[in-house]
């Protein structure tokens, strides 16, 4: 069985940090965890970035098949850690075992889809206009594109997937997928479950015979290594999810850089939740219920929360409210990941109680749990909310509210005034579809995934998967930070123009030897 | 035949700016040219930012044959300007009047090509991950991605290409192409040719029967209505081509906004060029009178220009200096874009005598021409260039500098050493092939296209260019502003999941009724 040590990964060396010491905190019990980790600082993030700019080239040379057994390797890796990892997380977290069991997969199927879509090798974007010597009045040169990784990239460990988002989250595996190295900032909520992970990793690079800088993992207390990792030169990507504050702060020490960087920072989604008329009568009841399942899941600890519930005035809408309250209170109080995120809920509750406007619909039950959430349920009016802009700030947890809307200009009028987000629901009936069709342009332009009849958490990790959209869901709408489009953060177009075979990558050689799907001339085929 | 009068176009409508008078010059022969020109202020930009966002919907709307057929009738309409347009181009820039019927015929090609491009529909990337109701252990949806675009686009017109980067040049092309209105801030240096091609435009959109607010132009004098401009909340993406300094004003005020907004900022590049000692060896002087051509080449106002030349001391190195010394010095000066792009390039080039280190080799020919560059070329030695960093400074004009490596790890060290590019060219004969492996991986880190054997002036436009590169080449490492894959800038992905078909977007329909290359369950295919 793997031990935790303390130590950080630092291109294959485990390194003892000397700035400090941390500690693992388990939030049900309100204890830390052993062992002492040591702090990592500047000179360690240098060491990890600095190997990382020397083992770029070599890394993204590797066959893609290389590149694809590696993920694997991982993927294996993580599962021969077995329940010493889920029983690490479990504590770190407080999140349940069963849940823990379903992000390892999640965790682990990604790692395998996207080793799966490195062999297949669309993402290299292949592109050959054939030279036309003849053509007038200038003949054509030989110009051949494919997409190559941006450099080694920077990734932060999130505080609600310890797995999932984390060291060898979807940011990783998506990084390490279009050929670049990784330095990871290991979340200081599980330095434990990071550590584990992390060995894994190490262990695939050193078992499929990497650079040792294609991997490295860091840590340290408060924001200073986080920013010294960002404002590396070697570093050419950022990919980030948690709070608004943090993401801006990152993003800010990116634009100040001499050399400005992405940075993919996942923030902020309140998720608007539409319930439209005809779906409030015939099923109003029932979305109710599933709504505040979906709000309360994992402890409300979601980027894709529903937290904002649209409805309009009508015959059908004091019961759905009614039950929406009912199957709330009915929700027992639940350890958070942390006692800083408890904490922030709590007060984040409360003032929002005190809302202009604002009514408390209902609150979940006490269970005497540490560090927990009570549920919370919240209504307002729609001309409350658009003049009210700190109800539409994010509060991370199991909490909702609820905007009346007098009519259907107001809820539209609504969908336009909220800002960018990760997702948009509608629960429509067939006599709805006029309305969904009014407001699905403005949806469009607000949210990086529109469901119909679902619950927003619950993120699929497939080809077709958009978890993003405009700020301050994101930093960068243009992108995914779920799904096999997450690669595309981590690329880059270079063309070569006349290059002599000698030179050319092998996606680009006449004859197609590796057997991609390429455009020819502007025809897409793969013969 | 279309009148030039001074107006500004917003909307549809023709508007007198009233923000002071501006006038356009010529060069050549040092006087203003007719008619006056209103300028515009912020309260113009406001208007022409606000009619975009509401046109946004309505355009984005439009089927995509509508959309391309706008494009060409925007290509058509610039035709129908006819010899009135050359004239005024001519006058307004002192480019010669067959590069600018090049320049012409590019632009429209380019137009055609986004409308060929738009039909194809492959840049919707339309993705559909099928719903498996009976997976373990939890079903999945249906999942649907397509990409949208981003909403309106500000464009600012290029000093060096006032069609083909201007009014309705690369950035506008393509952002119309996916889908989004643009707002055109005119170079002040060819304000009629910008209204003339604006007004082809408007008259496209007229005709096309789209929204009003799909097009605007603004003219203004100074940076306040640029900035105006980036910082507008409507505005959701940037192109712009110029330089360095202005590029990163436009990036800073981006970067402030509330909400960030991607800026497609193409700034300074001084373009690499390698000659490797088989290929000095063979053809030395050939390469240089070649080098020269390319250098001198519409007076060296070219973003691909070569300013900055490498080769290995050797027996065959004095010959190619010497050609290239010769052949430059015969080159008459010319007369530059602007009187301050004359006077900037006198500055750098004056400055660029005094480096520690550096020789003047040779200059090319007075001819008394008004605002004029004579061509310069320098020496140095790779030790002052990597000691030096203000070599590094592009100057805008036909001058290059030689640099001389004592060794191949000398050489290696510049290619690492130089910042980003937007080409690295490679002269290399068959014994040159190992040389050339070593320094291609450094290239291909640095620049967004890599020619042999050829001269990185001519940028094609076609699917495989990369006119983009690492910054300061640009902003955005990530696209080209030139060539079909320039639309991917003004694109997010959005996911459906479980629409009822009733709300499904065209491009998402089962039967795939657009005919478009879609990838179904994680394959591509086209039925």
């Amino acid at each position: 069985m793997m031990q935790i040590t303390g130590e950080m990964l630092i291109g294959g060396a485990s390194v003892r940090g000397t700035h400090g010491t941390m500690f693992a905190f388990d939030p049900a019990r309100g204890e830390p965890l052993e062992p002492p980790f040591g702090a990592g600082g500047a000179d360690d993030v240098d060491r990890a970035c600095r190997l990382a700019r020397a083992a770029f080239d070599a890394f993204r040379a590797a066959p893609l098949d290389v590149r694809a057994r590696f993920l694997e390797t991982i993927a294996e890796n993580i599962l021969a850690l077995g329940d010493a990892l889920i029983e690490r997380a479990h504590r770190e977290s407080a999140l349940p075992v069963a849940r823990l069991e379903g992000e390892r997969a999640r965790t682990v199927g990604q790692l395998r889809l996207f080793a799966a879509h490195v062999r297949d090798g669309r993402w290299l974007a292949a592109t050959i206009d054939p030279a036309q010597p003849e053509r007038k009045p200038l003949p054509r040169a030989d110009l051949r594109l494919q997409k190559i990784p941006v450099g080694p990239v920077a990734v932060f460990g999130a505080s609600n997937f310890p797995l999932a988002f984390s060291v060898a989250g979807g940011d990783t595996a998506s990084a390490f997928a279009a050929g670049c190295p990784v330095v990871v900032k290991a979340h200081p909520a599980h330095l434990g479950t990071s550590e584990l992970v992390g060995r894994a990793i190490e262990q695939a690079v050193r078992a499929c015979g990497l650079p040792e800088g294609t991997f490295s993992l860091v840590i340290g207390a408060g924001n200073a290594i986080g920013e010294a990792l960002v404002a590396h030169p070697a570093i050419r990507a950022v990919g980030f999810t948690g709070s608004r504050g943090g993401g801006l702060a990152l993003m800010n020490v990116a634009a100040k850089r001499r050399e400005p960087i992405p940075v993919y920072a996942e923030m902020s989604s309140i998720n608007p939740f539409f319930v439209l008329p005809g779906a409030l009568a015939k099923r109003g009841e029932a979305i109710a219920r599933g709504f505040v399942d979906s709000l309360t899941l994992g402890v409300g600890q979601f980027c894709t929360n529903p937290g904002l519930v649209v409805v309009l005035d009508g015959p059908d809408t004091q019961a759905f409210v009614d039950a929406a309250a009912q199957a709330l209170a009915q929700k027992g109080a639940q350890t958070m990941l942390t006692a800083g995120i408890a904490a922030a809920y709590a007060n984040g509750v409360a003032e929002r109680a005190t809302g202009a406007g604002v009514r408390a619909l209902a609150h979940g039950a006490e269970t005497g749990a540490k560090h927990a959430a009570r549920a919370a349920l919240f209504v307002t009016t729609q001309q409350a909310f658009v003049s009210n802009p700190p109800l539409e700030d994010e509060i991370f947890g199991p909490t909702s509210l609820i905007v009346t809307c007098r009519n259907v200009d107001e809820m539209i009028a609504l969908a336009e005034h909220v800002e960018g987000q990760l997702t948009a629901t509608l629960h429509i009936d067939a006599d709805d579809v006029a309305l969904a069709r009014r407001l699905l342009p403005t949806l469009e332009r607000k949210a990086g995934r529109i469901l119909a009849n679902g619950y927003p958490t619950g993120v699929e990790v497939s080809h077709a998967m958009v978890h993003g959209g405009p700020f301050p869901a994101t930093s960068d709408a243009r992108t995914t930070s779920v799904g096999t489009m997450a690669i595309e953060r981590f690329l880059r177009p270079v063309c070569y123009q006349d290059l002599p075979a000698a030179l050319l990558p092998d996606a680009l050689q006449d004859g197609n030897p590796l057997a991609l799907w390429r455009v020819w001339d502007g025809k897409l085929g793969n013969a």
